[in-house]
This record gives C-alpha cells, sequence and structure tokens, in this order.
C-alpha cells in the first residue's frame, strides 16, 4: 500500500539532498550508500548502474529504506521505507536530468568522460511507511 | 579484522556530521537513521536507547552499515562496514558529550527535558571495510 509523502519531505526531495539508500546484501547484511533523487509525485527515482552492489540487491530483494535529512534543518529528517523497481528504460536519460539538478551540467560534463561506466538503471521506490523526526514526515 | 579509517575520514567525523545507519530488521529488510556519532580512535560511538528499533536490530545482528557524507563537498563519502556492540555503560555520559558535540549543550537543555526518554545505550562500531568516493576510504 503507497503511502503519500508530505509537502515538506517533497520539497526537501526537489532540492539538491544527497539521500541515502539501504538494502540488503545476499548474507543478510545492511548495504547503504548516498544517492541523487529526483521525484515523481509520490515516487523517488533515483540512478545507479546494473552492476552495481544496491541494484543488485534490489533485483534480489526489492525493499528498501531511504533515509532524507533536510540540509537546511538537519533535525528535520524522514525515513522512507518501501519496495523499488529495477529498469533500464529511462536510465540514460534520468542519470542526465539528476545530473543537471545536482550540477547544472549533463553527466557526461560532470563525470570527466566516464558517463558510460556501466548499465544505467533507474530505480523507482514507491512509499509504503514514513516516519522521522521533525515536519518531514 | 577491524580497518583503519583515513585521517580525511576521522576529520570528518570528529566535526557536526549526521551519519546514516544502517541496520536490518527482523524480517529481513533494511531500516536507516541518522545519528550524532563521536569517534574513538578508529571506532564509531553512537547513542540511542535500548528500546529503538535500530538497537534491537542490533542486537539480535551486529552487522551494520555507516554512510558518513562530507558536509563540506558531498561527493565526498564513506560507507563504513562493520559490527556493532551495544551496552548501556556510559550511555547517559555518551548522549551528553555528542549533544555537546553538536550543540553546544547537554541534552536535557537541548531536548527541553526530553532526555529521559529511554534506555541510553552506547553502540560502538568496529570498522571492518570502508569504502566510498574521493578522498574519505
Amino acid at each position: 500500500m503507497s503511502v503519500a509523502l508530505s509537502d515538506n519531505l517533497k520539497q526537501v526531495l526537489d532540492g539538491q539532498v544527497f539521500v541515502t539508500v539501504a538494502t540488503v546484501q545476499p548474507d543478510g547484511a545492511p548495504q547503504a550508500s548516498p544517492v541523487w533523487v529526483k521525484r515523481d509525485g509520490d515516487e523517488l527515482l533515483f540512478c545507479t548502474t546494473a552492476e552495481r552492489v544496491k541494484a543488485r540487491n534490489l533485483k534480489r530483494d526489492a525493499r528498501v529504506s531511504v533515509v532524507v535529512i533536510d540540509p537546511a534543518a538537519p533535525y528535520n529528517y524522514a525515513q522512507v521505507y518501501g519496495t523499488a523497481s529495477v529498469t533500464t528504460e529511462g536510465g540514460r536519460e534520468l542519470i542526465d536530468e539528476l545530473s543537471v539538478k545536482y550540477t547544472g551540467k549533463d553527466y557526461d560534463t560532470f563525470s570527466g568522460g566516464h558517463g558510460g561506466d556501466g548499465t544505467r538503471v533507474v530505480v523507482r521506490v514507491t512509499p509504503e511507511k514514513v516516519s522521522g523526526q521533525g515536519n518531514l514526515h
């Protein structure tokens, strides 16, 4: 069952916030890494490559936890729990869109030509629960 | 086998950085939340309460992942993988020490008297692997 994001959380996600995504390894250990993020309605989109650990983890177990800390007020944070789909379609477009959002440059320019570093995938997170502290949840 | 932290990572951890801690739920889903942190040599210390999810998770499964993003340069980040011990001894002192580090005030003052919100525990993370991007790992 998907849930709606608060207006405050939407506003933070629409800015240049680095969020941390947690997945679970094949051996059951936690794995976490920061990503650029954008919002599509109440869903969170980020980009990675098919070869990277978090994509492989999410293809095996779609459960994901995303921590969003308001850069302007770090005691406002949200913990978004949901499930993720991983698709290759639109991956190349999404990394460029995210790169422009965060750096003002397309990804090849930002990464100095290292933009072809794997099969780009779109990870789409459908939130099922949002908790946290402050005014984001 | 524990590993040493880089000088750059130590410097970031010694500042007012909010790190995100990932653990695993009883049902195998990931769980993540931000915390204040301090460093003791190469180990990371944070405080929570015995009743909170992450403490209960870590008592059951000590494997932990901590993401540290350099607030001054967010493309520098570290992923610290390790194991955590959870003890009640020193919990009260640690939350005050962390509160002073991050807010300049003891925890009761910072929290408006809500400092007695559970049994304070010390979580000590022994790093076993550090990866990431940039100059922190």
